[in-house]
């Protein structure tokens, strides 16, 4: 670090994640810079930082280098979820893989620290459960979800050879479904559906019969985690994972707890009294993941994290969130 | 087509598969561009074409864009030996992904045909035997292998992607052991290795116990594959891949008979009496898949196709190129 000011960059940084992490930084004492091509963030996200004088915002998008002298650099630009990322398959392959490529070339020319947003998509449907960092995944190259789903992959393998071959300082999070305030109200994910769908007092579409589980966590608890991994020492790091076998940090951060999406319809409806929803079944969607959950023992011997926000508390949080957007405060 | 005669592409059309496709395209009438950065491509292979006014030989790396207006083009351009692929992992993984994407972009400007090659190593070290192209794979992200097999994993999704979303004529096989004259002899493959082993009287180096199968396609076979596959009009193609539930045209191209690395150790040296090489045993390399062997039921379907050159035939030829070499003929 040059100077007395960690500087950081978030690619991504007006999404939902970004935002959070934005803030989150910021009261670290970083300079922060976000750099987001608008797609699916919103610079609205941001409008309470931009009088911070050690806030940047700037519209670009990641398939096109940038450069810049930064500590660390978050890459977290990709649309991620199905409605988004399928809008424009090629776009978001070339999102996910050119963007991560633009971000470790910049890591490497400037020394920076870089920290990339795997996914648990890159498990694909697994037939492991729940599914450790070591498992390999199930994934479909040339199906519907594959463009974000291998996109994601070809990111990490790039991340792993940039720090084999390059030295490259990179930690990667396999991030498992998260919610909360400044999720897209419209991205198709069931918390948003399902809280958006009940406060306009439209049918609760739960697919398939609704016994198909997803854990949830709550955006604090991963950026919590994004924090405590980013502070962690290089060669304490490199220790830890090579002693795990692995060629590169990978955790997963998620919740463990699992839920099913008739739960979930069911507590939503509770916290939304006055909504006058019913719940109604639709047909699964080709490729959709029936089940997934992360095996957390790896981020609480490293971190010593472990989510802390139950569905019960960050749920509340998150309608109050959307009651807002409904509400056009 | 714009004139009486077919004009087409080949990206590492330098290589040993390439040098053969670029051969029977000149044959069929064809006017050829081979277009190769010289990695594991040697121009030598393409010696006796230069004098062919329908031939055109290039220096280009497909990491960069390139134009020109062809009827097919063929992608082949990307190292495909662990030893070649694993000399710079990043850029096997560029190669791979930006050579496709470059390729396919340059297919939606022109309306030109694509010929993508895929790999059994997208199955990684399968858990079903014998692969079918419906199978999704095993494979690791961030391993020794994965700048290969995870960058091959998202080319098909973009050729599907592509193909999909703008409509590109994009055809794709997962090419399966192939061997034949021209192959790399230092590409440390197991019929180059042995064949150069007990050439030079060296010992035949055989990983694990030798008891690990694999299939081997004589180059012809392949190259008469990829000719009857780029042949068939579009509609029929649609039409035969919608009705199998394939995103894209994708089908396993190899020889389905296995032999065991003991096998072939034992063939090679019956064709090389004269040779003082002994069988020796090393430690199998990590992340080595165990065992592929490919499902050509698709195959022999569609294309009416089937491999007809045995071992006891592809073998000696393949051993005559190479004595070829160790002779300095």
């Amino acid at each position: 670090m040059i100077g007395n000011t960690k500087k950081c960059l978030i690619t991504g940084g007006a999404g939902f994640i970004g935002s959070h992490l934005a803030r989150r930084l910021l009261a670290q004492g970083a300079e922060v810079t976000v750099l987001d091509n608008l797609f699916t963030g919103s610079k609205s996200n941001l409008y309470d930082l931009m009088d911070d004088p050690r806030f940047t915002f700037l519209v670009h998008d990641v398939t096109q280098p940038f450069w810049g002298q930064f500590d660390e650099i978050y890459n977290l630009a990709c649309p991620a979820s199905p409605i988004h990322y399928q809008h424009n398959p090629v776009e978001t392959t070339k999102t996910s893989i050119l963007g991560v490529m633009n971000a470790l070339e910049l890591a490497l020319k400037t020394k920076a620290r870089v920290f990339h947003t795997s996914t648990s998509e890159c498990y694909g449907d697994p037939d492991v459960h729940p599914q450790p960092e070591s498992y390999w995944g199930n994934v479909n190259t040339i199906g519907l979800r594959s463009c974000y789903d291998e996109g994601k992959r070809a990111a990490e393998t790039l991340c792993a050879d940039y720090r084999r071959q390059y030295g490259v300082d990179v930690r990667m999070i396999r991030i498992f479904n998260t919610y909360g305030p400044r999720m897209h109200p419209h991205d198709g994910r069931v918390v948003s559906n399902f809280a958006m769908q009940a406060l306009q007092n439209r049918d609760i579409t739960v697919f398939g019969t609704g016994r198909q589980t997803r854990s949830f966590q709550y955006v604090d608890d991963l950026v919590r985690a994004i924090e405590l991994f980013m502070a962690k020492p290089r060669a304490e790091t490199d220790r830890f994972f090579a002693a795990k076998g692995f060629g590169v940090p990978v955790l997963n951060i998620g919740n463990p707890g699992e839920f099913t999406m008739l739960e979930l319809a069911e507590m939503t409806l509770k916290l939304i009294p006055e909504s006058k929803s019913r719940i109604v079944f639709h047909e699964l969607p080709k490729d959709d993941p029936k089940r997934r959950r992360p095996d957390i023992s790896l981020a609480k011997e490293f971190l010593g994290w472990e989510p802390s926000v139950p569905l019960s508390e960050g749920l509340p949080k998150t309608i109050e969130y959307f009651r807002s957007i409904v509400e056009g405060r």
